[in-house]
């Protein structure tokens, strides 16, 4: 009987689960492999695993027999049917207060679900977002476990052993009931989503606004990494940037503009309108991948939609809007990570979590492929405060989003002038000068709603009267025409 | 037995039941109204509907007796439950061949399930979109019928008759099969969202930018009735900045600037990420009607988060800005039409339905609420060219974007200089500018995502080589180190 034992996997191509598994065994415990092609396990076996505490299974009653209880049994297999398949497959052979983990990128509707459909059957189910690619299932991987909290001590000390670090914590903590743990990876992959779409017009601005080259970018990247905006991705675009083709070009030019998406982008914008929350930026993002799919009208749009604007070259000190550019991004960023911490706080009161807001952060922090010195910074505001209402209310950020607005809006206004799409720093912008206002012009839209289809208004709390009292819904016969029906006479 | 008898309605309070018996009535034809409520129906009887043709029932039974075969009953009860609880209640007392009418606001899967499980029952089933509110449903509303194709000839003539008409043209006709109709009116609503929140961001820029008065606002809007914005909306904007309250005053400044949504709005950005479409200017009103929901935050954001910048008054030529802000407004409403057909034409791919252009846009000439001067035009070119892949390619659209830009592009510019929240202004200019861009920065983008998650990208076929093949799945090891997995030192 193993002293430890925990991954059942499919040792995907991308050598997740094998990599999860060689992090395990680092860490001093002993793990056994399975995957359904067996001959991948004696494959495993003989390279990447040999003379280290794995063992391997050939069969799934063998791979049970070889797990001490209570079991802990990991799943990296794709979302969706085949992790509701090995459940399946998996549940006549497991014994009640035996753990099944999800680590894949399940939708954290099925999560909810399978926690409550294992919970029936006596078997504590934990679905765990993981992130940080390949390499982070190897030498340290973001974790947000959620489920059934029986299951976090006994799966705590090697979720929390093979995570990053970050100063010393592990970026790993117990997230929540049911799918939290996956609503929780979900909303940081829209996140990841809306980091790479706003680096993306920034490197646009860049190249097409003032002209530079990628090497001129790349430096600029590697500046901004010694920065605010000191991140992976930062890190990763310096190095795209540098990186030539054999005939000394960079290669990023002749890289294809198509962007593919899993899904998990689109999952947080849906989720996002479900709630009614607006987070603009992330759903920005996926769209901004969608209008570079459709290549083909897009070349031929080229041909029939020109520029014409009043200016049509950069003018101004290049230095100073560089500098205004590096604001603009640190900024819309601080915007979507505000969002994004809304929509958390909101799904948790429309789903009943408790969702800890500074180990979200903590858990961020490393690991994943969103990781950078920002969310440091959100570690503490929400340590400081974990109540906080929202991220710009905490000292640091208010102080940081004052200071970034003259080149932010710089910055969003000299690409609409000089044609340059920048669709996530442009809502960015809009919604901190919507969020600002006390007075939006939704009183029109509710007076036109009012007005075509009598859907009621109400009336502002400072307006309040006898004839309009506060709180109740009011309609009112704009035409001074017709008894029971909102009228007009507008004939095309 | 009657000649014709058409509607079973709910006799909602908001009349659109009634308003539709009373409007087939004035035209010719012979109704059967009918609600659970029976005192509801003696009611209508004995006022409205008196000296009309238009008979009751007070009962299910009775009322499906006195039709005529096929019978054709419509529903207006309330999207979801009530209509398959409608539908489950007439199955045992109809006979094959007998028509169901649902012109309620249902979500399109629902009309295709409900078309497909009706024909195995042998009954033809529609679902009709029905626009232009309460006295559009009594003077003439705009209706999108879409489903079982037999029930068309049978309903035509009634539909036709009773729709809204434009330049003698009835702005009905039958659009597609199963959800056709009810995808129809649900993007119909979704550009209905789109077209008011630019009007109300015009307004906005006016008022707060500007310091302009509600009345020279309506001064405004009643002066751009008359050009290229004549429509709907306009006008009954025109009329809302003039209406005063008692004391004097605009009444729209003491309205409530949360906005409500019945939720088709939602669905429209929703299909729109389900289908890859880059449907922005939608999704971002829906999402400023969210934002206007969460008035209590935004209050305690106004006195904690201040406008900074370089420039904080208009300064320019005020007429000549006016002018700008009536083509941004035209400008972002073609991009928003625009994107609105290529998500329909996406759609009939996508469900296999075939969806007539020239009468959608036809449809929403007259009777509805986007009804303009605009859809007149859009109406010409799809039926000078019913392939027209994008109504940016039509010549007369082509030449208005091109004519707007200048000034379009300053609005969004100096609303961003200026604080004032234009999220569907600049997402708008922010699609068209990347529509029109051959090469977007997701080359950049897939470069990351080879990097981090060896997601792979492909090559651009103009650099296309022996070692980067054109179409195929490429992956690089960005970083020179590692073997089977792609890598990053970076540290937080």
């Amino acid at each position: 009987m193993l002293r430890c034992a925990v991954a059942g996997t499919e040792l995907t191509p991308l050598r997740r689960g094998q990599n999860l598994i060689l992090n395990m065994a680092d860490h001093g415990y002993t793990v056994c492999a399975f995957n359904r092609t067996v001959s991948k396990v004696d494959t495993f076996l003989a390279n990447e695993a040999k003379g280290k505490s794995i063992v391997g299974a050939h069969s799934v009653e063998e791979f049970v027999s070889k797990l001490k209880r209570p079991r802990r049994v990991m799943l990296l297999v794709q979302a969706g049917k085949a992790v509701d398949d090995w459940i399946e497959t998996l549940l006549p052979l497991l014994e009640a207060g035996d753990i099944i983990i999800d680590g894949g990128n399940s939708h954290f509707p099925d999560s909810n679900r399978r926690t409550k459909y294992l919970a029936s059957k006596g078997i504590r189910f934990v679905g765990s977002g993981v992130s940080g690619g390949e390499e982070g299932a190897r030498y340290g991987p973001s974790l947000m476990p959620g489920g059934h909290e029986d299951a976090w001590p006994h799966i705590k000390d090697i979720f929390q052993s093979i995570a990053a670090k970050s100063e010393g914590e592990a970026c790993c903590e117990w997230v929540g009931d049911e799918g939290a743990g996956h609503y929780v990876k979900m909303v940081h992959n829209g996140i990841e989503y809306g980091d790479m779409q706003l680096i993306c017009e920034a490197y646009d601005i860049m190249k097409r606004g003032l002209g530079m080259s990628s090497k001129e970018i790349g430096d600029t990247f590697a500046k901004w990494n010694q920065g605010v905006l000191d991140s992976f991705l930062i890190e990763i675009t310096r190095d795209i940037l540098y990186f030539n083709d054999d005939d000394g070009t960079p290669l990023v030019d002749k890289i294809l503009d198509k962007a593919g998406q899993k899904g998990t982008g689109k999952w947080t914008a849906v989720n996002a309108l479900d709630l009614g929350m607006p987070v603009t930026l992330i759903a920005e993002a996926v769209l901004a991948r969608c209008l570079s799919g459709i290549k083909d009208e897009r070349i031929k749009a080229s041909t029939k939609l020109e520029f014409v604007g009043r200016a049509n070259t950069f003018e101004g000190n290049k230095e100073q809007f560089l500098d205004d550019l590096e604001q603009a991004l640190y900024a819309s960023k601080i915007i979507s990570y505000a969002q994004g911490f809304m929509l958390m706080q909101e799904a948790a009161r429309e789903y009943n979590w408790k969702l800890n807001k500074p180990s979200i952060a903590l858990m961020w922090r490393g690991g994943c492929i969103i990781r950078s010195v920002f969310l440091k910074d959100i570690t503490a505001a929400y340590r400081k405060n974990p109540d906080l209402e929202n991220l710009l209310f905490d000292d640091f950020f208010n102080k940081a989003i004052h200071k970034a607005q003259p080149g932010w809006r710089d910055v969003v206004a000299k690409a609409a002038l000089l044609g340059i799409p920048t669709p996530a720093f442009s809502t960015a912008l809009s919604w901190f000068d919507g969020y600002r206002t006390k007075d939006l012009p939704a009183n029109l839209l509710q007076a036109q709603r009012d007005y075509f289809g009598a859907h009621t208004f109400r009336i502002k709390p400072e307006a309040a009267n006898a004839k309009y009292p506060e709180g109740k819904d009011i309609h009112v016969n704009w035409t001074g025409r017709g008894g029971n029906v909102s009228a007009s006479t507008y004939q095309v």
